[in-house]
């Protein structure tokens, strides 16, 4: 049995009667969307000789795991490859220059106090060392953007983020906030450092990550939106270049020009960055994706 | 842009490394599956352009529609795909003969009253008309299979199954029965006439399946699993011939030689259908596959 089992007659007459291709109704671009993607589900059991039982043991998996499928995206790569068509798609467009975008991950929270000014981002007790991060927000010819507001928010020092936080001990945007840059372009804040983390343990995407002889670890890192009227909206982030994890992020969201490496004195690290934004040529890309975040 | 973007050195390095065949850990069949499911993903959304919005939007219906993957599945037609490269199998094999295998459905509760004798299936009242049912359970010489258990399970008139009812009206295991076969392979049951049904409304498969042009409704039918020591467990159902959906199911349940008309007198209903059983070759077909059931 071959692959082009997939190409008889029957199956691929199930195929468009599943896909719904058949009908005048509904949405042209999902029923091909949905054909193909089938038709791929199909050729892998076909290829790999899957048995009824780990076929269902598969839809089982990822019927139980929706709650990680912020963590599963990403750890297969299916969330940097986004990042890399999106570059592809500007390159082909001829753009090009700024900050690299990276990977928004699933824990960004709507909402965070908007501030101005040098920022502290962290309310909770926190024993480890302060962060210090600092830089410039600029357009493509070095213009300070005006009206600019950089959304920040990371892990704490156990590596848990606020609203997402198993031990249930921070406060609501602890380690969040939107700072409102002036016209300067210059923004500052301090923050208790944050550290790496793994996925939950004995998780979904732990275990699946195990099953692929891989581990589920990030390096400590920052995130960040960076949104300013007339230019395009920023997903990026920063990874600490002197993380054990730096070169081996499960989730693959460290690039190159986004790994500083922090500037450790005592208690403290500094990092300085800037941000260089593109130009928005249409008003849509001034907006973050329509990506479902959580609010609080 | 096109799907050769995929083949990138930068893009088979991310699917080599995100599927773990970079490393010695993990299950080598598991890796490869992956990587070329990822693949294939990855080839629909440079092929169709999938935007960064559509991405997020499909991952959240999936992570959101979890309850549902037990209708979903069949209704993109990949339940029914399973049973035909059961089929192609066994046709490799040289095996053949015996009533056709179709789909279980998400529906089966495991631990249904063990009976013996003419079964009466319905243990609530329902103001529909009486199904009577009765066949042979043979192998392939025709000879009267020994030990045998029918395990029938069906809705009722509403179209809801026991234990699966949104009205919460139905006692547990109504419409459901193991029933032992005597020596002379012959079995009988009455219940209360089965409805199709529709999936639910407005939940993520019907959504679906509109989107797609289509419907979300499934004749009138009875499930079955027929098993004797010695012989292949049977995973099948007879729709009813009469009923409008009959050449429409969403699920694609419906085969050739599985289609009888029930003959209606009055307020009852006759089907006469008779099991042809397939000699188990390895024990393993003896059992039903590895499928996560309800259990009550």
């Amino acid at each position: 049995m071959t692959e082009d089992f997939v190409q008889t007659p029957e199956v691929q007459a199930l195929l468009d009667r599943a896909s719904g291709v058949e009908s005048d109704a509904g949405d042209a671009r999902l029923k091909a969307i949905t054909r193909d993607l089938v038709e791929a589900i199909m050729k892998a059991i076909v290829k790999h000789d899957v048995s009824e039982s780990e076929f269902w043991a598969a839809i089982k998996y990822f019927q139980d795991s929706g709650d990680e499928f912020g963590l599963i995206v990403p750890g297969v790569g299916l969330e940097h490859f986004m990042d890399l068509v999106m570059d592809a798609r500007d390159a082909e467009a001829g753009r090009s220059g700024g900050t690299p975008r990276t990977i928004e991950g699933p824990l960004y929270v709507a909402g965070a106090p908007l501030v101005e000014g040098e920022a502290n981002l962290t309310d909770d007790a926190d024993d480890t060392d302060t962060l210090y991060m600092n830089g410039r927000v600029a357009g493509p010819d070095g213009e300070p953007v005006e009206g600019a507001i950089l959304h920040v928010w990371h892990a704490n020092s156990k590596g848990f983020y606020s609203h997402f936080d198993p031990t249930g001990t921070q406060s609501p945007f602890n380690n969040r906030r939107r700072i409102r840059i002036g016209p300067d372009g210059r923004y500052a804040f301090h923050s208790r450092m944050p550290s790496g983390y793994s996925v939950p343990p004995g998780g979904p995407t732990d275990r699946f990550m195990k099953a692929l002889g891989r581990h589920g670890n990030r390096p400590a890192h920052v995130h960040f939106f960076v949104e300013a009227p007339g230019y395009r909206t920023l997903t990026t982030q920063i990874n600490f270049g002197d993380d054990p994890f730096a070169g081996d992020d499960f989730a693959f969201a460290t690039r190159e020009g986004l790994l500083p490496v922090p500037n450790r004195q005592g208690d403290s690290a500094y990092i300085a960055f800037d941000f260089e934004l593109q130009r928005a040529e249409v008003s849509d890309e001034e907006h973050f994706s329509a990506r479902v975040r959580a609010e609080a």
